[in-house]
């Protein structure tokens, strides 16, 4: 990468749940702003939380490096500040993939089994990316009909996501973390390529200690148990340890 | 088929919402009797309808023969009077396989699409069979992990799922019917074969008149339209007139 000293937030693009992106003065480049607001039932409860976009930042940083070190190609290019990353502009994808290595949240719901039974191999589901519809759980060919991704594209993303679950399964078992479940979203390049996108932090994690099986996520918050800010940052204070043993 | 002369109904094996399955004096051969009865909303709503089951019963004896003539396994073996099949015991595999052709019923109500919208491939889709759950849809990886089917049994489901659709579509094309959606069930046999079961009416299926573009099928008493028995009696004879020209 040449160095992008240089690089200006201009436009607000996007304002969502967790964050803000804006252009620079690079076509190719965007600016993400991470906000100190958590949201859940998809928006209808917002909640303002000091903090949390500077953890939620720094984790997104450390599993983006560390994935592209494992060679899985991603948007992140660097941060800019405690609460600021610059990443590569792509066309999201409007699915949300959820790869889940054991039941929790919608699936534990949906079919009524037991919470943290284990699959013998990883689920993927997708859900169509569209709040006025609620997010709806699909599958394949509902995607194709809607015309979402190709088939090609959602190929792509289950073959990524697998990878991405194998990496990021190991680097949580290092911190005494079981990964229940996780959330990605992806993005299509200027030249066509599928890439991992988004943000990778507790939000759109299940993370469960390993021995205590409590909460380290935002089902603390979902759940109504106060401020998860200080659980997030246990995360990362033991992601940053893990690094420098 | 060896002669069946001396088949005799047993013992109640299964009430559905529209037919009993009886045991027979041959194990591995069931008594299908189809009811005078009809359901919506998961068996919330339940009414009586004089000649449903003679009519049902007839059009699936029908189907099924036409799909056997096409190649197509199915549990048919013969109807023995008017509202009675017999059909061979297969093990029923908990998925219900909905096949789409076009944007009808919970696929427009979940993605607000435009009713009867085409789309470019059929689209399947699996819904967990579990009354005590409302019948949950999920996919694929979410049926291996619970375990209802393997990955070898849900490929043949597919794979029959479209033939069976190919032959419906042209045999409902020749009386002037729109297949828009159908649901199948399938078996595993005695010798592990997975197979086409369960019934073939419009109890099942959305029709649609090519012209006038009027339900023919379950939508009319779901909808709160009235009595369907005349028309379902009305695709009977279509098909039955079809088959003499």
């Amino acid at each position: 990468m040449t160095e992008l000293a240089e690089v200006e937030k201009q436009e607000l693009l996007y304002r969502g749940k967790a964050k803000e992106m804006y252009t620079t003065n690079y076509p190719d480049i965007l600016w993400v702003h991470y906000l100190d607001q958590v949201t859940a039932l998809n928006g209808k409860r917002k909640v303002q939380m000091a903090d949390k976009g500077k953890t939620n930042c720094a984790i997104s940083t450390q599993l983006f490096t560390d994935l592209r070190n494992q060679g899985i190609e991603n948007h992140f290019i660097k941060q800019i500040g405690p609460t600021d990353q610059l990443v590569q502009r792509v066309k999201i994808i409007p699915l949300e993939t959820v790869i889940r290595n054991s039941a929790s949240g919608s699936f534990v719901k949906r079919y009524q089994t037991e919470y943290l039974q284990e699959f013998a191999q990883p689920v993927i589901e997708f859900f169509y990316k569209n709040d006025a519809l609620d997010d709806p759980f699909l599958n394949d060919d509902d995607a194709l009909a809607l015309e979402l991704a190709t088939r090609e594209q959602i190929s792509k993303i289950r073959q990524i996501a697998l990878q991405v679950n194998q990496h990021l399964i190991k680097i949580f078992e290092k911190i005494n973390v079981q990964l229940v479940d996780f959330k990605l979203e992806f993005g299509i390049t200027n030249t066509g390529d599928v890439i991992l996108a988004d943000e990778l932090s507790p939000d759109n994690c299940r993370l469960v200690d390993m021995q205590t099986k409590q909460s380290l996520d935002k089902d603390i918050f979902r759940q109504g148990l106060g401020d998860m800010v200080p659980v997030y940052e246990e995360i990362l204070q033991r992601l940053l340890h893990s690094e420098e043993a």
